[in-house]
């Protein structure tokens, strides 16, 4: 092929197919032939390239041209010219080695799984795309031409005042428009806010709940955080046992993933708790729309707006896909998180955050709340219901079936544990199914080995807590698609002991 | 006001404006209304609620809806409940403070300024609104459900596929669409790299070029990076000076800020020093679109895709308002990349990664980045008419005015440096003005107080480099709108030395 080369130009376009063809003109069409020749290896490194007029004529262009291929070629490194040794593919081309296949589109989480009953996420297929639509579109044609330029750190103001109504009157948030922060969700507001290595807005010790995420812990860890587990009863988070932590984490509407509220006075004695220490509390507010059966629990930071940091998103009651969370914050922290954020680190997409403020004053995000939240509450039924028709014994717990108040899900009275209960029902996309000591493990392993893709509690369980470990599956059922849905429920029901 | 409410129940009414409508029915609604007027301190902390019976008769509402609000405000901590003082507003209650007032939706750059000219941002007014709603519209209709699931942490692959091959046709980047990850531009894949001290895929020390923007050495310092300086020539960074570093920052396309692109030998010479030492060069390809006079210059990543990480975004070809951008990475890097963006960290939004393939794939971005070609090239050639009017000794370096390879601005050679000249021309969205030795500062400060805001060449140098100090402006003229160009560019004459 090499000799070819030297000795037969006019066999070029033929050997190398160099098609001419494409936009930018004859010049750019040849280098870029060249270009794929030397990329696929039909052109080997060393081989020496005709001559200028022996190419020019085989593909009927001018001499210029060529030369000017070559050139651009030679600037970009794939050839090289040497005087009396002509113009050769630079030996420097190494071919491109391929990467090892990544499975293309299928979710991590959902690969190899008939029923995904993770908790978590909302339902993907319930998306409201022609409202969004209308909104993101709406809202682009109206802006000025300046949100395309650089943004403002704390985000869009439109935003910002749209969030400030929505979260008073849907939470009970007291705050203003220039002591929110858009991010791109929790874990973005947990870097904010506690930085690298100790140079955060905040720092540790930090108490958080004995059960969490332990994504969260992760990420407070890697940024030199320590955490401190406070255990959980009937009540909530034990806040009485915040001592000289600097700040608390917590789910107050509905503690994850066991599932109950904090108890009112919990919520006050934390309070009072900040107060007295002069540390913070963070408020993470995963799921408060979501609330079935009970009145909604407000948020906590509306007790002491310079108390609370207030954390939000839309990953649970829109879409994870649009990485859109908000910080609210007590006055003091503003200066420090906008400049943690930068000028430049504005993340969170400015069309999305228009669209997003267009959904919340048009009223489209009340209707899809409210529309998720029947359709949540009707899952949330059909799991108890399966629940109850596969074992009898089954007891959802709660001072009154469903209507109730429901309990805390790690310390259970009054119920068998004998038997399977189910607590933390009257929120959220998720529910915890207690199951009898020693169980947990064997049951996951089993709902595995029938592709059921459910996390035990085990998981969620802080390496340094000393309260008793209760044994439990933590079921989301908002994942599956609707036809999905009751099949995943029989297979769940198959493998509970 | 205290007694009053003790004493009169039935004045409550008018007294607090207690307004029972909006959402929710007769309970959500006092609820709302209690809860605002302890918010907005018409409710005093302390102030003892009348009985149930009363405030229900004032209100002409059912006695079990007045205890069913005050229950629920007293598990939400506004109310307290005692057993023979009744119900009362809680103590904790503090009003909001009010942040101090910040500047609405100027953008910070732009405050204080008559004109604009400040490197780094595109025509925020060339956004094409019409054909990106166009993309975007027909991405989100089309997607299938899973999009609004948790994403893949390496970006939609129809994103990845799209720019796989853009890539290879515009920057003659060889790669694959499993090499790529998505992420939300340049900072936030210097930070996937180097991660949180010295915890990252890539460690220092890092070779830099001894000017470059000063944002990203700060951030590669909060990594615990050092960066080494590399002088510049007119050849572009003296990579013959790499040694012991284990990588190398380049802006090989457009030197950032002075303009050249990194010459043919020294591109060689890069690849044949990555590949000695086992070290990686980091391509930054801001803005390697827009060249105006002389043949594109192709990605550096091209002649060693398993050497280079090649680094682009949208921020200045489309906006930076989007969030987008791309890694491009030698296969041994991808596992550890995709590992430390995590499950939950995909930051870009998904959305707007389908917007984005659907308009690379439909030919709009293309369109898009041929338009604004044209637009700043005229912009640029306007900048260049305005000095040669202004001040006829100014000179425009490269071998042949506008149309020959503009050298790098940090060395002219053949130009009289007690005049102004202008260099870096050939590409990109700003230009570089150099200006006598020692008139810099003062020439700043002129544009400062005549309210033209842009920045001295010093304000881009590394620390640490001991090369010389060259006196000039960086102009970036793509910000003013088109109606204040030639008023920002009268301006900029008039403060020239």
């Amino acid at each position: 092929m090499e000799e070819s080369w030297v000795n037969s130009a006019e066999r070029i376009g033929a050997d190398l197919h160099l098609e001419l063809s494409g936009p930018g003109g004859r010049r750019a069409a040849l280098i870029r032939a060249l270009r794929d020749a030397v990329r696929g290896g039909r052109l080997a490194p060393g081989t020496r390239l005709p001559p200028y007029r022996s190419l020019a004529a085989d593909l009927g262009v001018a001499r210029n041209t060529v030369a000017d291929a070559y050139a651009e070629l030679v600037a970009e490194g794939w050839l090289t010219a040497r005087q009396g040794s002509g113009t050769r593919v630079a030996d420097r081309m190494e071919p491109l080695r391929h990467a090892v296949h990544r499975p293309a589109e299928a979710p991590p989480r959902a690969r190899g799984t008939r029923h995904d009953l993770r908790q978590g996420t909302p339902a993907a297929s319930s998306f409201p795309r022609t409202a969004w639509l209308a909104s993101y579109r709406r809202a682009l044609q109206q802006a000025p031409s300046e949100v395309f330029g650089p943004g403002d750190p704390a985000g869009r103001r439109e935003l910002r005042e749209a969030l400030t109504e929505y979260l008073a009157r849907a939470r009970g948030v007291r705050t203003e428009p220039d002591r929110i922060v858009i991010c791109s969700g929790f874990a973005h507001a947990l870097r904010l806010l506690f930085g690298q290595g100790g140079g955060g807005v905040l720092r540790g010790p930090l108490a958080v709940e004995a059960y969490g995420l332990g994504f969260h812990r992760e990420l407070l860890a890697a940024a030199g955080v320590r955490t401190v587990p406070l255990p959980l009863d009937e009540d909530g988070a034990r806040v009485d046992l915040l001592g000289r932590e600097r700040g608390v984490l917590l789910t107050p509407a509905h503690q994850f993933p066991t599932g109950g509220p904090l108890h009112a006075s919990r919520r006050s004695a934390v309070i009072d708790w900040a107060r007295a220490r002069d540390t913070v509390v963070l408020e993470d507010d995963y799921d408060g729309e979501f609330r079935y059966d009970r009145r909604p629990v407000g948020a906590l930071q509306g007790l002491d707006p310079e108390r609370v940091i207030h954390l939000g998103s839309v990953s649970k009651s829109l879409s994870p896909a649009l990485r859109l969370g908000w910080m609210v914050l007590p006055q003091r922290y503003v200066g420090d998180v906008l400049a943690a954020k930068g000028d430049r680190e504005a993340w969170a997409s400015v069309p999305d955050q228009l669209g997003l403020a267009d959904f919340i004053v048009s009223g489209g995000y009340d209707r899809h709340v409210r529309r998720m939240r029947q359709r949540y509450r009707a899952r949330r039924d059909r799991l108890v219901a399966a629940l109850a028709e596969h074992a009898p014994h089954v007891a959802v717990t709660g001072s009154g079936a469903l209507t109730g108040v429901a309990v805390a899900g790690v310390s259970v009275t009054g119920v068998s544990v004998t038997g399977v209960s189910v607590t933390g029902v009257a929120a959220g996309l998720h529910a915890v199914l207690r199951l009898p000591p020693g169980t947990e493990r064997a049951t996951v392993e089993a709902a595995v080995r029938q592709g059921i893709a459910l996390d035990g509690l085990a998981g969620f369980r802080h390496p340094e807590t000393d309260m008793e470990a209760p044994d439990g599956l933590v079921v989301g059922y908002a994942t599956p698609p609707e036809h999905a849905y009751g099949a995943a429920l029989d297979a769940l029901c198959g493998v509970l002991p």
